[in-house]
């Protein structure tokens, strides 16, 4: 067997200690998949005086992070730092440019900088693994780039958030409202302090942008992503979406359409029979279509340090192996030039609820707004009355242009009997 | 770009003319990907002059394939005539021991000889690559080897035949009889006019003892899985399982128990809300579960020219690549030695259907002969009465070894009062 590979952990949280866990708990079966031990030799963390529970005596010590892109003896630098700025921006660009191989868990890096990095792994002649910051413990990242490399892949669409997920597989099962749900998930140590990189889309968006880059074979862009989060989703549109045969999931979808890709992450009604709708509580899930595989679905654990840590030593396992890819799957200079397609264009079915005043004329005002606007409408839900009073009533459209439903939502607004910010979901397939 | 990778293909079947369309319709995706053009510059099947619908005149033709093991100006070998036996097994020996690449659809001659053929990768100093053997357009054997490399399976178990899915979905959706649905699947193409090889389990084995290989790091052992096909199903045991809240699934099933691996193909009935319960149809699907991953699934098509192509084409783009692993993920000098379970040792609940005569007494006798065998009964199912006629009754039982079920049922075939061979069949986790 040839001799170890030395890995730093620029990290030591929670993941940076699943990952030197790992590394202990399975040593005989990474050693026997890696063709050879695989030892953290160096490590960098904030506190060195603090007891993590895992014993790190035989790892040298490093107060800066950025001492692991250089510190000679190192084969691999573990990048679990986490966010898109420095010091996890300039480590790791500076150890792929030095020639060392990085493996990061780091979504908001790499669906940032993303270009950046595969310039400067291209200057290093070295690689960068990421297969933990999409999905946790579910290979994506290899699916869509070894796995899937001879598709032409027309649509990848996922379950990208485990703390949105379970938000919402709680109140569809429990008829709760949001706010209430989000406190239960803080408790239970699913949802952040501050949730809002989760429940406001970011992280999901994150994902998909790095999916749409691998899926499309174009340059990673974050900022093309459409993102809506969660919050204006009500125990009501839950009632009204069992009725309607739905579920509703937040998805992270890219698609390759006639005008070029259109990736956006908003809640969405599924059908209840799709492979989507299916997936609930914490477990992420992806679909990919390929012109010659067909749909596949790929369904696991995309959060916690367990799952993590396996998907950044299978990374650490390729990378003593010496298995790589191409950070986005091809060279830079083969990347597509698809362009981006605004959400304004996207065309799809819409689901819309409004609380309106119960009294006569108000489906009149509002279906004649809709029509205006070149919206026509597949159903109705109205139940009971109560005159005068604030009462729920639900359309859904025909397949519509963003931009015309926006127009009409913009009239709908500020009809005197709509009493709230309208409820718009769109329609697509799981 | 550097050169293009030569390729030759043995077999020109559905599958092989599937990897060549594959090559020509995305060949700028797979130069990408690949880092290089990818050609077929040879083939060899029995018909030189059919007319196969695909321009194959610039690559030679070859009459024996044995010539492509060794033909100079290749650079990997595909082979796709399928079989156990010669000439596939001599031909991939040939071309490995002589260090060229193989690519491989053929899961009987990896499951059969897996061990020879991996001696035979080491001393060429070569690979065998086989992602088109288990679960067609599914790259389960890309998860197992390196997505979740750093795991320690615990179980893996999988749909693995479209043609029995495809045949228990329409039995359960339809509550046709087995032979009526077979002979539709003929007509349809998704059954092969001798169809043994599918239903009788066989297909589903070879793929089973390919991913217990893999997934616990030991030498594959065809001989070791237990076998039952699918033939002794009939409606009744559908409709009964649908009461009890049950799906009827073929499964393959390893698993790692403390006296070894378990390895078993047979129906099973899973719980309606499991993974696998949920898989209908052609489709495939497996589910592994590693002790830091946790639980993934992985569901696509599973046959058919389309998706093995996609699997042998990410195979070729591998080898393009440069990435390899080790056949059975580790080097044939580090995998485990762990034994097999054999069946009788087998522990689970069962489901058994009785067409037994509605007479005073039968009751009694069954149960008196589960109770002797010390089989204890978690529930009865009996529907209505036909004094002196045929009726069915459903016993499903608490945890038992297959042993003492054994010999209970062999008591329970020699009553008199009961009428056809029992059906049995194990209830598993979806």
């Amino acid at each position: 067997m040839s001799k170890p590979l030395a890995v730093g952990i620029a990290g030591l949280g929670t993941v940076g200690l699943g990952v030197v866990r790992l590394l202990r708990e399975n040593a005989d079966i990474v050693a026997a998949r890696a063709g050879r031990p695989i030892e953290v030799t160096a490590v960098s963390a904030r506190d060195r005086t603090r007891d993590r529970g895992e014993p790190l005596a035989q790892a040298r010590w490093f107060d800066d992070p950025m001492a692991l892109a250089s510190e000679p003896g190192l084969d691999v630098l573990v990048e679990v730092i986490g966010g898109s700025g420095d010091p996890s921006r300039a480590l790791v660009l500076s150890a792929l440019r030095q020639g060392r191989p990085v493996v990061t868990a780091n979504k908001a890096l790499v669906a940032c900088h993303g270009a950046e990095l595969a310039a400067a792994a291209e200057q290093g002649g070295t690689t960068l693994a990421f297969e933990a910051s999409v999905a946790g413990g579910i290979p994506v990242i290899k699916l869509l780039r070894e796995g899937l490399a001879g598709n032409r892949i027309s649509r990848v669409a996922g379950i990208l958030n485990g703390t949105c997920n379970f938000i919402f597989t709680n109140m569809r099962e429990r008829g709760r409202e949001f706010a209430d749900v989000l406190a239960e998930a803080q408790r239970l140590g699913y949802a952040e302090a501050d949730p809002s990189f989760d429940i406001d889309g970011i992280d999901s968006a994150h994902k998909l942008a790095i999916l749409a880059a691998l899926a499309f074979g174009r340059p990673v862009r974050f900022a093309d992503v459409h993102v809506e989060g969660i919050r204006h989703v009500s125990a009501l549109d839950f009632s009204f979406a069992r009725e309607l045969g739905y579920r509703i999931k937040l998805l992270g979808i890219a698609r390759r359409t006639e005008a070029g890709i259109e990736s956006r992450v908003h809640p969405c009604m599924v059908p209840e029979g799709s492979p989507l709708a299916r997936v609930d509580g914490v477990y992420n899930a992806v679909v990919a279509e390929g012109d010659f595989a067909g749909r596949l679905m790929l369904e696991g654990r995309g959060a916690g340090a367990g799952p993590t840590a396996s998907a950044i030593v299978a990374d650490l396992i390729d990378v003593a192996r010496g298995r790589s890819a191409p950070l986005w799957g091809v060279e830079s200079g083969a990347l597509s030039d698809a362009p981006a397609v605004p959400m304004s264009a996207y065309v799809g079915a819409y689901y819309l609820r409004l609380m309106v005043v119960d009294r006569p004329g108000v489906i009149a005002d509002v279906t004649c707004a809709l029509r205006d606007s070149g919206v026509s409408l597949e159903s109705m839900l109205q139940h009971g009355r109560s005159p005068g009073e604030s009462v729920p009533i639900v359309l859904v459209t025909h397949e519509t242009k963003e931009s015309q439903m926006r127009a009409a939502l913009d009239r709908i607004e500020r009809l005197d009997s709509v009493l709230e910010r309208p409820s718009l979901i769109r329609i697509e397939l799981g």
